[in-house]
C-alpha cells in the first residue's frame, strides 16, 4: 500500500473524471442534427438538405465499376489483413497519380490514407498542435476543424470570409490573426457552407500570407474538382512555391462514398521545411496507432480513380451544378434571403435578413422552416455566422424546386410588414 | 499587422514544429516489422511468426456467409451513407447481444463502434485522460496502450505480471502503483503476448484492487472466447459488482478480419459512475470527430454474429488450439528456451535463458534466427519484457512444426558450453 491508497476507504469517491479536451469536444451539426425536437408537417413530405451527404436521395452514386470491383476483391479474400498502418502502396499511388500535375508533382509517399478527411484532420493536427497551440480557422467554415483541435487541446481562432466578396478570405484579417502560437491555417476551399471556389490569383493572396508569417497551410480539399459553370480548380499546393502544404480528402464527396471512410493526407513539403522540423516523421508514428481505413476499401481506390469511374464522378458533378442553377433563381429574389451563386462543391450558403423577416435568429428560422414546410436545413451559428443558412444541394432537380417553392412561400408568409 | 509579424522577415524560421505528443508516439512492434534490415537465409523458406494477423497465411479465413453478404450489401447500395457517428443500431444490438450474460446484460446503447479495438483505446483514452495523467499497462503488454496514451499526452506506469504464475498480474505491485493521477488499469485477458487465460478468482482479485483503489478497469477482450483445451473465458464486467468497466473488442481476431477495422467499446457501468462523471457523454461527443467504421463494414456484423458465422469461428479457434499444442512439446524441451503453454490468444511467449544461449539479448536473437533459419518472430523487448520472444500461432500446422524444428537447431547451435 502506497500513501494514495492509505487514505482511501469505502467513502472515497471513484477516480472517475472525464478529460477537460473531450468535455470541450463538440460538434454543432452533428449537435443539431441528432437533437432536432421539432417535429415536421404532416401533411407535406419531409426534405432534409440537412447533411452533407451524397448517397441521401439516392440519385448521386458510387461508379459501378468500383463498386463490382469492390464486391469481387470482398469474395476474392485477399484483402482482409492489416495494411501499412499508412495505407498500401497501390492506394496511394493512384492518389497520388491523380492529383500530380507538372508544377506539383506527389509521390506515393507523400500520401497516407486515413479514415475520411475527418481522420486527416485528426492525423495532422496531432502531429503538429500540442496543447494550447492555435489552429487558424475560416469564419464561416466547416465545425469539424474546432471539433478536432478542442479534443486535442488546442486552440481556434477564426479568420474572416468576405461575403460581399463571393466569401474569399479578409487578407487583412487572416494576417492579423497569426502570432507565435499558431500552428497552421486552414484553408477550405471548394468551400463548406459557402460553395465558393477560389481564384489562382486569390490563392496566391492568401499563399502570399502564409509566407510573410512563416505558417504552413492545411488545404481541406475534399471537393477538390467539383466545380460548377467550367470554373477552374486550382489546389493551394499547386500554386505554393514556398510554403508547406498539408492537402486533404477523401472518396466522401468525389465519388460519393461518406460511408466508405477512406481519406488521405499529402504532403507537399518542396524545401523539406516539414521534414526537417520531423513533422513527416511524425506523421508516420502517428499512423501506427492503426486508425487506417479498410482494407478491402483500400484496395478499390485504383478502379476508383481509374478512367470510367472518373467518367462516372463528372455526372455527380454535372447533378450538383445542375442543381446549384436551379435553386439559385429561385431563391435570390425571396425577400429576406440574400445568396451567391455557388461555384461549387454541395452547398448554398444563404444570409437572412432578420430585420425583415420575423424571427430571432437562424436557429428559429430553421426550426420554424421544419415545423411548417418540412424543410431541414442547417442554421449558419452551425459554421460560426449567425443569420444565414446552409442548404445542401444533393437532392433530384424537382425536389430541390419543391424545397425553394416552399422556401419562397415561408419567407413571404413570415415577412415583417413594418 | 501585428507586433508578431513585424518581427517576422524573410530570414525568420517557419512555425513548424511537431508535437511533443507525436514525438512521443511509438509503436515498438511495427517499428521493429518494417525496419528489420536483416535478410532472411536465401535457402530456407521465410515463416513469419511475427505480426498477429490471422490472415497471413490463409489458413484461417473469416466466415464465408459473412463475406457473402458483405459482397451482396454492397452491391445494393444501400451501405454507403454516412451512419450515426457511433454506428448503426444493428451493428450495435448484434454485438450487445453477443456479449449480454444474465449477470452482465448489455443494451445497444452501451456500444460504440471503433477503427478496431485500436480506435476503442484511442476514444476511451481520449475521453478520460487529460495531458499528465497516468494509464497502469500490463508488462510484458501488447504496446498500442502506450503508443496511443503518448499521443495524448499521459503517462503510463506498469505492473509486473508473473511468469512463474502463469502470467498472473501481481497484484501487490498492481495496488502498489495506483496513485492520485491514475485513470484506468488496463486488463488484456486473454493476453497478448502471454497467451494466459485468466480465472475466474483471478478476475475477482483484480476487481478488488480497483474497488479498493477506486480506479476503473479498460478490459481489452480482442481475444474473447479465444480459449484453448475448454478453459472458459470470463469477461471483467461479468465478475465485477462495483468495479466500472469499460470492455474493448473488435472482428480483428475472432473472425479473422483484422484489415476491415471493426471494433467497439462496451460501457458497463451497473452504479452510473461513469454516466454521473460525464465519461458517457464525452465518449459520444468523441464519436462526432466521425472516425467510425465504415458503413457496409458495419452492416455486416449482424451476420458475423449469427449462428452459422460463430459455428466457423470455432473453426479458427480450433485450428489455434492445435497448433498451441503443436508448438508447445516442441518448444518445452529445448535447451534455452523456457515457455508457458498457450491458454489463448494467437501467441507463444517464450522466455529465453541468456546464460546459456549465446546472444546479448532478444534483438540479437531474433536477427539471428531470422537470418539463420527464416523464422521472424518478435524480441519480447517490444513489450516491455526483455529475454523473450513471442511466437505467433496462425500459421497451418505444418509451417508451425517446421518453424519449431527450426529453432531448436538453432538454439542447439548457438548454446554456450560454458
Ligand atoms: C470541408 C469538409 N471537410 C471534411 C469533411 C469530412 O469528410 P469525410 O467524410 O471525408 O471525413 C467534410 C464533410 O462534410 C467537409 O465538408
Ligand atoms: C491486445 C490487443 N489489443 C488491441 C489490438 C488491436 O487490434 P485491432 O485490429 O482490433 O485494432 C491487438 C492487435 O494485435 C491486440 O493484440
Amino acid at each position: 500500500m502506497n500513501s494514495f491508497q492509505e487514505t482511501r476507504d469505502q467513502t472515497s469517491k471513484w477516480n472517475v473524471s472525464c478529460s477537460q479536451r473531450a468535455k470541450n469536444t463538440f460538434n454543432p451539426i452533428r449537435n443539431f442534427v441528432q437533437n432536432m425536437a421539432v417535429k415536421p408537417n404532416p401533411e407535406k413530405s419531409p426534405i432534409r438538405l440537412s447533411v452533407g451527404d451524397p448517397t441521401e436521395f439516392g440519385n448521386l452514386v458510387i461508379p459501378r465499376q468500383a463498386v463490382n470491383q469492390l464486391s469481387e476483391n470482398i469474395l476474392s479474400g485477399k484483402y482482409n489483413g492489416y495494411t501499412m498502418s499508412f495505407g498500401t502502396l497501390e492506394a496511394r499511388k493512384a492518389i497520388a497519380d491523380y492529383f500530380s500535375s507538372r508544377e506539383c508533382p506527389i509521390q506515393p509517399q507523400d500520401v497516407l490514407l486515413t479514415c475520411g478527411t475527418a481522420g486527416a484532420i485528426e492525423l495532422i493536427l496531432s502531429a503538429i498542435g500540442d496543447e494550447g497551440k492555435v489552429l487558424l480557422v475560416p469564419k464561416p467554415g466547416f465545425p469539424l476543424f474546432q471539433t478536432i483541435a478542442s479534443s486535442l487541446g488546442m486552440k481556434t481562432k477564426s479568420y474572416r470570409l468576405k461575403q460581399e466578396d463571393n466569401w474569399q478570405v479578409d487578407l487583412t484579417d487572416l494576417a492579423s490573426q497569426v502570432d507565435v502560437d499558431t500552428v497552421a491555417i486552414i484553408v477550405n476551399n471548394p468551400s463548406n457552407p459557402c460553395g465558393s471556389v477560389y481564384t489562382k490569383q486569390h490563392l496566391q493572396d492568401i499563399l502570399n500570407v502564409a509566407e510573410k508569417c512563416k505558417v504552413p497551410i492545411i488545404a481541406d480539399e475534399v471537393y477538390a474538382n467539383m466545380c460548377f459553370d467550367g470554373i477552374p480548380f486550382y489546389s493551394v499546393a499547386s500554386q505554393s512555391r514556398n510554403v508547406p502544404v498539408i492537402s486533404l480528402g477523401s472518396i466522401s464527396k468525389l465519388f460519393a462514398a461518406p460511408g466508405w471512410r477512406l481519406g488521405w493526407l499529402i504532403v507537399h513539403d518542396r524545401h523539406h521545411i516539414l521534414l526537417n522540423a520531423g513533422v513527416v516523421q511524425c506523421l508516420h508514428q502517428l499512423t501506427m496507432r492503426m486508425l487506417v481505413p479498410s482494407s478491402p476499401i483500400q484496395s478499390v481506390v485504383p478502379t476508383l480513380f481509374s478512367e470510367p469511374c472518373r467518367k462516372e464522378q463528372s455526372l455527380i458533378i454535372e447533378q450538383l451544378e445542375h442543381n446549384a442553377n436551379t435553386a439559385y433563381p429561385l431563391l435570390k429574389n425571396i425577400p429576406g434571403l440574400r445568396c451567391t451563386k455557388p461555384q461549387g462543391a454541395l452547398y448554398m450558403f444563404i444570409h437572412l435578413d432578420l430585420n425583415i423577416l420575423s424571427f430571432e435568429n437562424d436557429v428559429e428560422f430553421t426550426e420554424s422552416l421544419w415545423k411548417e414546410e418540412s424543410v431541414f436545413v442547417i442554421p449558419g451559428s452551425c459554421f460560426g455566422w449567425n443569420g444565414a443558412v446552409r442548404i445542401v444541394l444533393n437532392a433530384p432537380g424537382p425536389i430541390i424546386t419543391e424545397a425553394c417553392h416552399r422556401i419562397q412561400s415561408f419567407c413571404e408568409r413570415h415577412l415583417c410588414l413594418a
